[in-house]
């Protein structure tokens, strides 16, 4: 079986057999991270460009291993402000990368939808690896892979995400897929970061936290980008930490046996206590094994199954 | 057959045999990247190092991607402003460099002559990637690649370049090969960007766009530098464009089937307009193409075929 | 034979048979280099991260090179003020990367121990690029290398250090290194440079240049941090040439078939004289070609041989 598409654009347009298959292929990859010899011949000759108009040395470097792991070649571009491809249209942009012939472009933007017009402008794969506010879907997958082998099931699970969910793609793929495979979502944060409107995905909106935490099997904090604090979305970070960060007097609230997810970077003592980020329900760093097996698994899926067709 | 010499500096010292074998050569390797499994093993365990003083994503990727298409390993340094290695002469980089034992330096540099004092310096070959405003030879290599693919010939056409020709590596390097293959040559641009004595390169010169147009087989228009308008060689972009820029009515004056290159960025609407880059005789995407191929071939008859020696 | 430790973080803690089975091991890999085919395939499928909170050009490329060679995968990540890993502490971000199974990380940092904190945190193998003013393992193994390449021993042997011993990490793997084979060392450098109660390290200390150099087997000359000047170690750039930089007149108190070296980039005319740096006795270069040998030797050790286990 086969993804029937050539880009990972965003986990909206993903039905839930798709994310299953995604989840189960990259169940088979996770073991090739922890053999002695981390690599598997199936990308052999394929081209991967990293073409990051936004610094992350940690998405970008996931992304990288994963290629390699499937020896395949990968190329990275960074876009800086000064660099003369700024100049260019993105459609210029991406028509003379394909015209390099690579086989996947992976593009992380600050502009919602800029993977989607790139997409539409080159015929090799596309993967989305954050837009602006909008998606982030090999994160939504890892957290999903994550989830589904500590829980051994996503349906029926009840989900809270917290946080700045106005400004997090992180927020709004997991609500795609968390519900798409039957989970119920609820998402919790400060009135300034909770966007009207957002039951349309599908979700639960409060702004009391431990309403959200009540029974819930995974906890998924957001990062607070304390740049961004300038903006003055809540009074103070102490604040925030206070009605809004986890610690283990409110995780109590959640069932005894929920897990711990966040994207990472942490800010240890701001969104999360350090006794949360590191205690025995922290899937945090299982999180990180599962982006890179997932990576491999959807380059897997988008060109080598390709070849069986 | 391969190369006698080590360096690809430029295209002035090249025979017509040699960029003939070049071109040859270039085509034999198109196909490479057209295959599912874009990989040669003609280089593995070779050493390619793109050394880049200038900021060129563009240029380093077609390199990068070429290396590893033929299984080389590509190391890549980029020197800013910051760097330790500024201090050092270029010398002592040399040197240092060499040390490690590369096959091979690529090398963009601000300076004219740089390439060239490094090939003295290193027993490795060494390949221009342009050298402030005096040759960029991997260009016009891939210009004539582009050209002969579409025309079945260089002998006999006539060849327009039309812009900034005082500073442009472009159009020195392309004078030199075009005129070398047999094609006759004419430059154009405002009398600030026409350096006097350039038919010395065995090329006619005008201010008239028009007049270089006449009955062309080949429309090559350079990259205005935006930011270089601060030194005004012309009054505004608006009269530029007005005079020298390529619309579909100026090149009415061209042959009927006169092919267009760029190398990229495109000013769209400043030095071409979008109708005649995006239009049916537009050359610009094979170019970049043709550029990966150039490059397998340069690295290919510089160090894979010395070992047929 | 291998080594017994997963990392390595200084010259401090290696016994002599564990340096000298370094040495002896990157000479049989120092031919690889040599070859046409500079690959062999003992590291394919490892991971290896260079991970550089300091600018590093030459140790970076050298480390990346040595990997490629071996044919593990190299992932290069650069720690800029910028970057949001710096928003992190050095524990997450170890233990972040651990989770993506690389084999190793090499760790440059401004500040001592971060290495060996690092090593703590991970259980892949961890190798000091560098750490402040502590310790530069791989450099002192290289500058061994080549001492023993062109003396054939080192027991024995007389070694000057000349420079800013105080800031120098260089000086004080060497000064272990060195002497833990059973070389004398002895450091000159300004009063304002000499740390007070390095005795304590095995070597003997002296501001007086000549007397350091008497007889002396092996100069070693550091790198003066011409940025450093500011803090005003001493009066004038010409003043510290005067007294401490080496130049053919002065080297003639030495051994007269002393051998020259310095671990780059030089100051041509500050600390070193051209004559003497490109002179017969310098060797300077081969410092280079063997750090490509000695970290292919020490990836071997920590993270090949282990299969042997």
């Amino acid at each position: 079986m086969r993804l029937k598409r050539k880009d990972l654009l965003g986990i909206e347009e993903l039905s839930a057999e798709e994310i299953t298959l995604i989840l189960t292929t990259a169940e088979s990859f996770r073991e090739v991270s922890e053999r002695e010899i981390k690599k598997v011949p199936t990308l052999r000759g394929r081209t991967v460009i990293n073409l990051f108009y936004e610094p992350s040395t940690r998405t970008r470097t996931s992304f990288e291993i994963a290629a390699k792991r499937m020896s395949a070649d990968a190329v990275n571009i960074s876009v800086s402000a000064s660099s003369v491809v700024k100049g260019e249209t993105l459609k210029d942009t991406a028509r003379n990368l394909e015209a390099m012939r690579p086989d996947c472009i992976v593009i992380r933007h600050a502009s919602a939808g800029t993977p989607h017009m790139l997409a539409g402008y080159v015929g090799c794969s596309v993967i989305n690896a954050g837009d602006g506010a909008h998606e982030h879907p090999s994160q939504a997958l890892l957290d999903m892979l994550t989830v589904k082998e500590k829980k051994g099931r996503i349906e029926g699970l009840k989900v809270a995400i917290i946080g700045d969910i106005t400004h997090s793609r992180v927020a709004r793929s997991n609500i795609y897929g968390f519900t798409r495979l039957g989970a119920s979502v609820t998402v919790a944060g400060p009135p300034t970061m909770l966007p009207p409107g957002i039951e349309a995905l599908g979700c639960k909106a409060t702004t009391n936290m431990e309403a959200a935490l009540k029974d819930t099997d995974v906890v998924m904090m957001l990062r607070i980008q304390l740049e961004r604090q300038k903006e003055s979305f809540f009074p103070t970070i102490r604040e925030y930490s206070r009605l809004y960060g986890l610690n283990e007097e409110k995780l109590r609230k959640a069932k005894p046996d929920a897990v711990i997810l966040h994207p990472g970077p942490i800010n240890r003592g701001v969104e999360i206590s350090s006794e949360v980020a590191d205690g025995p329900y922290s899937l945090i760093l299982d999180q990180v094994t599962n982006g890179v097996a997932v990576r491999m698994a959807v380059f897997y899926l988008l060109l080598g199954a390709a070849r069986e067709e």
